[in-house]
């Protein structure tokens, strides 16, 4: 306890200097000392109370939950399969200087792991970087893949509200030389497939280009040095209000007020081809070379995302910018809105389950000559949609299932615990799923409410006079019909009675 | 490139100051002016050359080795269903201190995260010690779960040999008060039936028992206080000769030769039932309690092995030890051997491929009021197991496929981009898996190679008079039959023709 005490202490020590900003020197020696309480504390095996917990931000997958997200992810998977990916893994953890450069401001989030000498390590961010370094690493210039894995970000905890530091994403990513906009619709159309197929609610897909956005900068008269920075502001527009966005750029970011309400005049754009072709006329942002290309290209997107049909989900929104350094053409964001049922006038987003967008440089910052791989990709973001599916679940009257057994060998009377070994070795080897209690000598009763209890369908049970007869006696846990069946007809009987469960 | 080389100079220093074992504080100094160094190396950002490469002891799969990785977990996860275990999963990271403790002279191997603020972390180790946490954090007394994740190990790479520093586990425990020795021969027969399934060759399993080399320490004179550390050295049986393990025992250890020689002639001993029978009348551990259970258990668990019908893979071995700290009771560990038509006389062990044991301890650590959970378990090490699979495969005729797709949406003539996007869109809703290529007026003959290349077996292709006629081209690509096919019969043809593929 004691050793707890001096380490809060000597914590609140830091933050007291470093909120006063004291001196470096002194900061860095008090938190070394805080670094050696640390070690001490947990060097100190045993001797303190014992915190049983996960770590922050982190969670276990019970039975239950697994069964949900299994559902989720084969949902994804056979969506990814259907539209032909292949499928890699990466290491949970990349050289640090792999990562280095990639986020923009969210690179403060990376887990670093402890130099135990050797390379410096990180924990992978996203699956779109070791994508790409693994993509440069085998000189592959064209490969369509998914990539189903954890990722780690050291969230701010007063930010979050029910996000996780540790958490999966599900990506499909097409990488290649290609004409323009055809991989760029097939992820969007991917995006709308699985969240109709996995049947959240009404959703939108929010859509807009790096090169709208920085050429709309251009033409409001931000700063070229400011572009990632001002972006970053306009990115969380989907969290804050606009005349907080605003005072960050003018306050913070020192954008002038009038290139900051020229940006807030954009930004509350959204619609369709419509727009798109309006803008395109705009005077100042067609004379604009790189917001023309964006514009043309999501001219071109929204004619193939109408042969896909889905341009109903489908809204060009320029206040989308999403943070990330390494996009460079179309962007792209998913939202879940609110039920109609909870009675709200318009629908309200409840929070973003997929994006993505195009990154064209990324590769070639791994490739030792530079040599480019445009990439385009989705990322599904499942920690919302198993809280949908877990609170759906819950509200039904639908009771999941955790494992599948078949059958459950038991046994009527006592002294039979050998002859439920062999029957039981028999029903394994030839593939039915089995199980039995490890008692000696179990009660019939508790043998068959554990069936009752897991939803095990069959109940095998062995008797002294069915070992003399050469039968088994099978009982349908559900009607409780008990039938004899021959020992050598008891594989096939238990086939034929679960193949319809 | 000078920051790397002040880097290796510094390692350079250290690695001689501590081999020449040093002042321990010129050590310490040195040792942080190299982190410092290394630091730097990492901040500095993009001025260095980058090495392109996943860390040290991690590799990346491809799609073909995640086709064969997946054929390796189907048949592993369908043993723990067909014994009825329902699946959990835990972070990759636990608390530090869940950790501490666990691992004797390995846990040194430990990876830990950077301390930056807030709780100390270490990446998981294995994935028993993460499940008795669980169990004590949860209050569960009674589960059979299954859990496939990777691990965590800073293994010596001089140790290694094709080992990895990160791997799968795909491990398998039962928890819980039971009769005695049913659980844990269930788990020797999931062994024999995952090796059989995969058809790896010959095995064997070797089984001792905790409390039998604990007994055999002390008849022998080793101290209490020496158990563990003994315990270690034999450990190491399966990879050096008894001269070796016997001299770390004697010099590093301080065991007394006598004793050391007492261990050598128990520890060649392996067999089967009439072993046993006969260490129960040996005249030195009858006489050892501890022994004497040990041995009473290990003969109920041959008599259940043999209702099993497994014996034949089962030796009985007291120089197996395992290192692990945990471990009560059984132990057991299955090794591959060499084919016969390597010309070898008796067969070689070349590998250990699964591991487990008995812990009756472990869950007590983490409860506050100390409540034990009996648990067994078995952890089947995948790496091992990929490197035969992938050499037989190399070894086959056999062209592994890397995705399912079952139809190319092809065009004859040019100008048919959107025809295409509408006839693909059209199979995808209908659940049919269909690629096209990313370009606007493809030649048939690449689409054609590409299904040769990938092994589509089939393609749709669409052109003018197709079109006109309201049908499509079905090309069968192995056989060059090509038939019309009406537009609204398109998908169902696509399946008859897929299914028995």
């Amino acid at each position: 306890m004691a050793e707890e005490a001096a380490v809060r202490a000597q914590a609140e020590t830091v933050r007291r200097l470093k909120q006063d900003k004291a001196d470096p020197d002194e900061i860095a020696k008090e938190v070394a000392k805080l670094l050696d309480l640390k070690a001490q504390l947990g060097a100190d095996e045993g001797k303190h109370k014992f915190v049983l917990k996960t770590p922050k931000g982190t969670r276990d997958f019970g039975p239950k939950e697994m069964a949900i997200r299994e559902r989720a992810f084969k949902a994804i998977v056979s969506c990814f399969k259907r539209h032909g990916a292949e499928v890699i893994d990466t290491p949970v953890f990349e050289l640090k200087e792999t990562l280095t450069g990639k986020y923009g401001e969210d690179s403060k989030l990376i887990y670093d792991l402890k130099d135990q000498g050797g390379e410096l390590l990180s924990l992978r961010y996203d699956l779109t970087v070791p994508f790409a370094r693994y993509l440069a690493m085998n000189k592959i210039t064209n490969m369509k893949r998914y990539h189903i894995a954890k990722v780690y970000r050291r969230d701010n905890p007063a930010m979050t509200r029910g996000r996780y530091r540790e958490f999966y994403q599900c990506d499909f990513d097409i990488a290649g030389q290609f004409d323009p906009m055809i991989p760029d619709a097939e992820c969007l159309k991917i995006v709308h497939e699985i969240l109709s197929d996995l049947q959240l609610g009404d959703f939108v897909i929010k859509v807009n280009d790096r090169r709208i956005l920085d050429g709309m900068f251009a033409v409001c008269g931000v700063p070229d040095s400011k572009f990632r920075t001002i972006c970053s502001s306009v990115d969380k527009l989907d969290k804050v209000p606009w005349e907080e966005v605003r005072s960050e750029m003018v306050g913070e970011k020192g954008l002038s007020p009038e290139a900051a309400d020229r940006i807030g005049d954009y930004v509350q754009l959204h619609g369709g081809l419509e727009l798109i072709e309006r803008l395109l006329q705009d005077p100042k942002l067609s004379q604009n070379k790189l917001a023309k290309e964006g514009l043309g290209d999501m001219k071109l997107l929204f004619e193939y995302l109408t042969l896909f049909g889905i341009t109903g989900k489908i809204s060009f929104d320029l206040s989308l910018a999403r943070g990330l350094d390494y996009y460079t053409g179309v962007i792209f964001e998913a939202v879940l809105l609110q039920q109609e049922n909870e009675h709200v006038e318009e629908p309200v987003s409840v929070g973003s389950v997929a994006g993505g967008g195009r990154y064209d440089g990324l590769v070639g910052m791994f490739d030792p000559k530079g040599r480019k791989v445009p990439c385009v990709g989705v990322s599904i973001g499942i920690e919302r949609i198993f809280s949908i599916l877990e609170q759906r679940l819950e509200a039904s009257e639908e009771k999941i299932r955790t494992t599948e057994t078949q059958v459950l060998v038991a046994s009527a009377q006592k002294k039979l615990l050998e002859e439920r070994l062999k029957l039981i070795s028999e029903l394994w080897d030839a593939g039915i799923k089995a199980e039995m209690l490890y008692k000696k000598n179990p009660k019939l009763l508790n043998q068959l409410q554990y069936c009752e209890d897991t939803g095990i369908p069959l109940v095998a049970i062995v008797g002294e006079q069915e070992l003399k007869d050469g039968v088994v006696k099978l009982r349908i846990v559900a009607t409780r019909e008990e039938v004899n069946v021959p020992r050598e007809s008891l594989v096939e009987e238990i086939r034929i009675r679960t193949s319809q469960c």
